[in-house]
């Protein structure tokens, strides 16, 4: 698995270590052609099988001799939608990514890539583990890239910050040398790299008054620019290739000892500790954003085209309810009031719809993610982009904090499990298949993400897919990872 | 209280019964003299004694016999700061408000404020209790106005909904007739007056997906935007007479058996509850909003008078280090990174500082409250309010879902009293005297709220005031409420 990436970083990031857009290379989009995820192994004739609506097969990993079980013996299972889409638009990676420092120019000048990288390996390189799932739609290809790609945006945007990271004493400095180096306020240097900076005089103290900032942040800040970075790509692979639509992203990076959870979307993440549910995301819907929405609107109207308003009613307004004193709540209320209404207020609402039928100008039901672009509200020139952010929430983990127990997992899922099972429900079913199986069986985390793949998409009855309480299961697709954390503090 | 209070609805309000503009009169300004809070009953010299900055005399309500003990048994408490102002800047409020339907415009016509009131009184009141502390700066002038007068503009916005907070078992009407009567979707009436509301034909079906609004959200949002026009009227006063500065606001209204606690700045709220300490609002000051005030000025520049830059560095940038990597943050980041500084990043960060000392645009500490409509960047034309907002964040303790026990309490202070005391402090402080008093003592909450102010207050000794630990103690106004919960589910 190292190599695979290191291979891609080789080819992707080309070897001129600077940090300006390493990532345009022509070759690349050869990387996003469609499939399922490489780690599943699928054939050919496998993969045609997978995408058959009628059947949904669940698919998995590790339960095969021919395939290999995914490092920490992370459990993975997915299924195509009920007819959704032709192509199951979920995509999931799983990498195990070496950083190598970053080199001044002058003495990388003449490297090659591969040089470079195992140069690092050996000498100063970080490493860390990822999972990730993207939840894609109007078509695969933002999340196919995402799922290619955005580890190694990650990856490099640590690749400044490895010796700061590598020595946890010292907190980050406020100033990188132009070398690469580290170099303290106080002029004592971590790197060995000889820097220009100079310890200021008397007169300049007022400037040291710096706020103290925790190596956390600095990941934290790496995987949010990661995921602009990957955001941008998409944008120019759109515009050059005429790629569409855009993908829910939640990437979870565990490096030094701490779990990265970043979310952009409406998948979830929770921990399962001791038979407790914590949640470890939170999901990003017309709803939960619309105040940030709103205020957008209100700040920017030109953005909503003289088509929307950016105020909230509880449903559309009537042409004859001009003059009526109706409900409704503006950018900066949480709670509801009434207003006269007047005649901008029959303008479609900017957020319209509740719960699961919320949508953005009528178009698009979550706020975050990557890609997305191109798209506009239905028969018009309005683009939604502007209201749609590429930032990710960042929550941390810190996994050497706590004791956990050989059934302790984090549960990853898109849409398509939380739409019909609620953490509580998950973290039973994970506990009982678990603690079924002997804990030295490698592949009980695959077992545990096939069954809630099963219990959310349910068995095909004359009514459509059911779950065993006859409701009706997700016609979406569905993607889970199970991650141990017994044994990795 | 309760006539008092009519008394001042009666004279600003006046007797239109109308929505628009009801503070309009020019004799209001009469009530914005500068005093502290009626309910202390201070003669003209105890006034003067009060100001007296170096023996900051703490003055409570309800230990003599000249004074009554505010309903609930309040306790209160106040102290003037170690020479930072010339007057207390803190104000405070305890009222018992009536408020009374709305009549239709025809039927008040004519009517005068007190038949309105009376008549609403006897029929189709609802009343609410209140407690407010009002942190001035720059002058105390906003915290009088709206010490004075918050509480009447709640009552304002609850009027048109008093029928539909009395009818707690009917879901809030998405529409109020003209005449403020309740006409709910179906078309059923809770108010005694006819409408002119037609149920929808069915081709307007779709119109009906209408959202579930609870009344609790009714109430937030009438007190919301009750600061919001408390805000405005302080911006007509500021421009008519010239006031400057103004106030952090937080307000406790208890109605139909919740708490709604509303705070814009940096005053706090907690409820002690069987020992424990549970908090009942935020702060916003310029780090805990940060992001907010970012986003404003990356969307519009123009308002950062091309003085300030919308980033956010540890410290500031100096000249010389224009090439290098540096710390940084942008609005949409919670982590940080690095970035190579350009000249632009030699701008003053829009927020500075740390904790206490951090300023929006070097000038105010606190990012949310009433007033400031003048508040410029020293020695320019740069405005700061449109980076504060007046609007609060209400939270809801629902008093009658639990059992409170005689020593339950909730405590609002000014942040004289929580930048040198934390919340266990106070809750350890409070259950201590409380619990040394006899439970039907009514004086014991006021004894609680003294000791609150002489613990943050400390004694002045040689090098300044000091707290027992020989800390320096406040040397702010501190202002502390102490609520009994017993007996008032």
């Amino acid at each position: 698995m190292i190599n695979r990436v290191k291979a891609a970083v080789a080819q992707l990031v080309g070897g001129t270590g600077s940090s300006s857009s390493p990532w345009n290379c022509p070759e690349c989009s050869l990387a996003f052609q469609y499939s399922r995820p490489a780690f599943l192994h699928l054939s050919a004739e496998e993969s045609e099988r997978a995408a058959d609506h009628s059947t949904r097969p669940i698919l998995v990993t590790g339960q095969d001799r021919r395939r290999q079980l995914l490092p920490w013996d992370t459990g993975y299972a997915e299924v195509i939608n009920a007819g959704k889409s032709v192509l199951n638009e979920d995509q999931a990676a799983r990498e195990i990514v070496s950083v190598e420092k970053r080199v001044c120019k002058n003495s990388t000048a003449g490297k090659t890539a591969k040089d470079d990288v195992s140069v690092g390996k050996e000498r100063d390189g970080l490493q860390f583990h990822y999972w990730a799932l993207f939840d894609g739609h109007a078509g695969a290809d933002a999340a196919v890239m995402a799922a290619r790609l955005l580890h190694l945006h990650i990856c490099e945007q640590l690749r400044d910050i490895v010796d700061v990271l590598r020595d946890g004493d010292v907190p980050p400095p406020i100033s990188l040398t132009s070398n690469a180096g580290v170099v303290t306020e106080g002029g004592a240097k971590s790197a060995p790299h000889q820097g220009d900076w100079e310890p200021p005089t008397d007169s300049e103290s007022r400037f040291l008054l710096e706020k103290e900032i925790s190596h956390e942040y600095l990941v934290i800040g790496a995987i949010e620019n990661a995921f602009r970075q990957m955001d941008q790509q998409i944008e120019r692979e759109q515009s050059s290739h005429g790629y569409l639509g855009g993908c829910c992203a939640l990437a979870v990076v565990y490096l030094l000892g701490k779990i990265y959870v970043a979310n952009a979307g409406d998948s979830r993440a929770i921990l399962i500790r001791n038979g407790e549910t914590i949640p470890l995301s939170n999901e990003f819907t017309p709803e939960s954003e619309r105040q940030r929405l709103q205020y957008l609107g209100y700040l920017q109207p030109h953005l909503l085209g003289n088509e929307f308003t950016h105020l909230e009613f509880p449903r559309r307004i009537q042409h004859r309810e001009i003059g009526r004193k109706m409900l409704f709540r503006d950018y900066s209320m949480t709670g509801w009031a009434y207003k006269t209404i007047e005649k901008d207020d029959l303008k479609f609402p900017l957020v319209y719809g509740e719960g699961k039928k919320a949508r953005v100008m009528a178009t698009i039901g979550v706020t975050r993610g990557l890609g997305d672009h191109n798209l506009k509200v239905y028969c018009s020139n309005i683009h939604i982009k502007p209201f749609l952010s590429c930032i990710p929430e960042v929550k941390v983990y810190d996994v050497a904090k706590y004791e956990h127990g050989v059934d302790d997992v984090i549960v990853l899922g898109t849409d398509g499990l939380w739409d019909v099972v609620s953490d509580r429900e998950v973290a039973d079913a994970v506990i009982r298949i678990l603690s079924n199986c002997e804990p030295d069986n490698p592949n009980r985390f695959t077992m545990a993400a096939e069954d809630l793949v099963m219990r959310s998409r349910g068995i095909l009855k004359e009514h459509g897919w059911r779950l065993s309480n006859d409701r009706l299961g997700s016609g979406d697709d569905i993607s889970v990872f199970v991650i141990p954390l017994y044994g990795h503090t």
